[in-house]
């Protein structure tokens, strides 16, 4: 008796799912500590040590009806212009409260804006690989979305094929940089570029483009790394950003839109964007947590975890023979897979009991995405499996 | 540019904005304390003092990754159970975890079930008055809404209409009791009614019809009210619960989905409701008030305060000549309005720095909904101005 699209999305979901089971049951088995989970983006590092004391702070001294009950569906005034300030500083941006619209993480927040944007038939552009939810959220609203194939060279945008493929009917263009499945960060030449295609085809075809950035990996980058602030270099840009990752809060789903005046029809989609907010039934983001990222927003987790990840695996699978990009950002691995079929491939790492997502779910067959947001010891228990891995290719050729 | 549903959403949604506006500025003009602002369903009953306890004590003592989490898209397996055998404690029911799905508050539960049942074109019936959130929730899934008109006399549900107009597209009913906007509660003998029509319809039409149970206000009757547990009665029910209003929670956004294993496709549904959540942007219930809440099962508001409102309320508009049912149940009221055209008395009654809902904002004209989950203070500021509005009509007669 479920809806025919649903029944569609569970079939789809079936892999995930399965692969859970399968770690349950590899775990049942060996013990968990000899199943290597790299499936899920599920944050390893602590929140910063704020998080903790703002809460405790928050309930013992605050109005409790004030901390628990109904603000504005787009949220605390205070807590929007703490954040509208908080990105000027780091941004040299101009927003207010008025720009920021508080959401139920950043799948929230995109469900939202595309709730607010799109009639049915409307064209949402995607780069693969992308995060396979991107296709629901469209689907939500009766949007297609249209692929843009990847760049297996540098993973950058193909802005060529962008070019062809923007039509009349192009919505929206979401793009996620530092980028899930493959931790690439779009330098600042490539989104003036980006940028400069979209100015080019909104013109054309008289209807504005809005470029959603959807930025729960911003703060996740090692070294030097610069990423660009989108609303600086292409006025219709909504940005969805997250605190799961910045603050390890994925469970508390706490995020927000950016809005920018200079966006066209600024007005009408910031009024939308609050209705909708209510109307798909979140009505607002939760509230506590919402108080307590805002006194964190100087706050960040240890990356150095990460990084120490990112470079002791990437330095062994290189060295055991894997070839994958080195990833600038977020806590992913997209690495090219010993055989074309990428299910078949994951499937054969599951006998090392190590639990990988194939290309397949990002729109990119012929890969796989280790998350590397795991403990140390995961890396490390894990390491041998994907030596033998590779030797039981060789060995086959 | 936003999207042709949102454009009528937004012009729905500016009632209760200019009501919110108006409101500001008479409390820019007369002083906030002046302004008897009944407009809102916000609780002004702090929550139990166990909902701050827990807070700090899962924060200080359970682990941190695990309180702010990623965990099932259903929710905490842990806080599921402790839900279910606090259900079947208190029902006499017999819920597992696997029953129960946390949602961001009853709002969101209401979206997660409709988005797993609906096909576009499926009929969704409730009972006038009706929460006007009812018809959004139903047009997110192009859902066609199929109004009951109201008994004016009782407020209780229409059960031969109901008749009439169930069809073979009818894919749910939804019910809430205690109800909003009146306060009235479904007399046992009327949930057997309604359960007896809806086993015949669903036999004649060959089709099960899902019987949705809105409870935010279960716990909030006064008296030795009692208020059924549907599941009890109907075996395709489905309950959606909040804890906004029983521990005065409302900005945190958590409740659950019950969906009994009798319901037929049982096991279909609770797959699909669980992807739903997560498709549709919430992924799960927020974690650290999941936590919070199953600690928190067998605390309770103080509802001694709305029911003095109540009384307080009630009493003063009787005598001054208002009619209307006392409510056994919620914290509202729902009184005829002096004149046919609702909305033209809340206008008046504006004058008197009084901020009412109209019945048209629940499908029944010529009413208005007074939420009186206010202070003692604000009612009592305002019983003159509701004695005065009373006595001009008077004299206009």
């Amino acid at each position: 008796m479920i809806s025919e699209k649903m029944s569609v999305m569970v079939k789809n979901s079936s892999i995930t799912r399965a692969m859970f089971e399968e770690g349950k049951r590899l775990a049942a088995i060996y013990g968990k500590e000899n199943v290597y989970d790299f499936s899920l983006g599920n944050p390893s590092v602590q929140p910063p040590v704020s998080v903790k004391e703002a809460v405790i702070d928050i309930v013992t001294n605050e109005e409790t009806t004030f901390v628990h009950g109904y603000m504005n569906n787009s949220g605390y005034e205070d807590v929007r212009e703490n954040i509208a300030v908080h990105l000027n500083k780091i941004h040299s941006t101009s927003f207010h409260k008025d720009n920021i619209i508080m959401t139920v993480g950043a799948a929230g927040g995109l469900n939202v804006i595309l709730k607010t944007l799109l009639n049915p038939g409307d064209e949402v552009v995607v780069f693969a690989p992308f995060f396979g939810e991107y296709r629901n959220y469209a689907d939500n609203y009766d949007g297609k979305l249209v692929v843009i194939s990847p760049d297996k060279e540098t993973f950058m945008p193909n802005l060529k094929e962008l070019e062809e493929k923007l039509t009349g009917n192009t919505k929206a263009v979401i793009v996620n940089t530092p980028n899930n499945p493959t931790g690439v960060v779009y330098s600042e030449e490539t989104i003036k570029e980006l940028s400069k295609v979209l100015e080019k085809k909104q013109q054309e075809f008289g209807n504005p483009i809005y470029l959603i950035s959807d930025e729960p990996y911003r703060e996740l980058v090692y070294g030097d790394v610069f990423v660009p602030y989108l609303t600086k270099y292409y006025k219709n840009t909504i940005v969805g950003y997250s605190y799961s990752k910045s603050l390890s809060l994925p469970g508390e789903r706490i995020g927000y839109l950016v809005i920018p005046k200079e966006a066209e029809d600024y007005e009408e989609i910031f009024a939308a964007a609050s209705v909708a907010t209510r109307i798909l039934g979140f009505v607002n983001a939760p509230s506590l947590i919402q108080r307590v990222v805002a006194r964190c927003l100087d706050s960040e987790v240890d990356i150095s975890v990460y990084n120490e990840n990112r470079e002791l695996l990437y330095n062994s699978l290189k060295e055991y023979g894997y070839s994958c990009a080195k990833p600038e950002g977020a806590f992913y691995l997209f690495v090219k897979t010993l055989e074309e079929d990428d299910k078949a491939f994951c499937e054969r790492a599951k006998k090392h009991n190590i639990l990988l997502v194939p290309g397949v779910a990002f729109g990119c067959a012929g890969y796989c995405r280790i998350a590397y947001c795991v403990s140390k010891s995961t890396i490390e228990g894990a390491l041998p499996g994907f030596k033998k891995l590779y030797q039981e290719y060789q060995e086959e050729r």
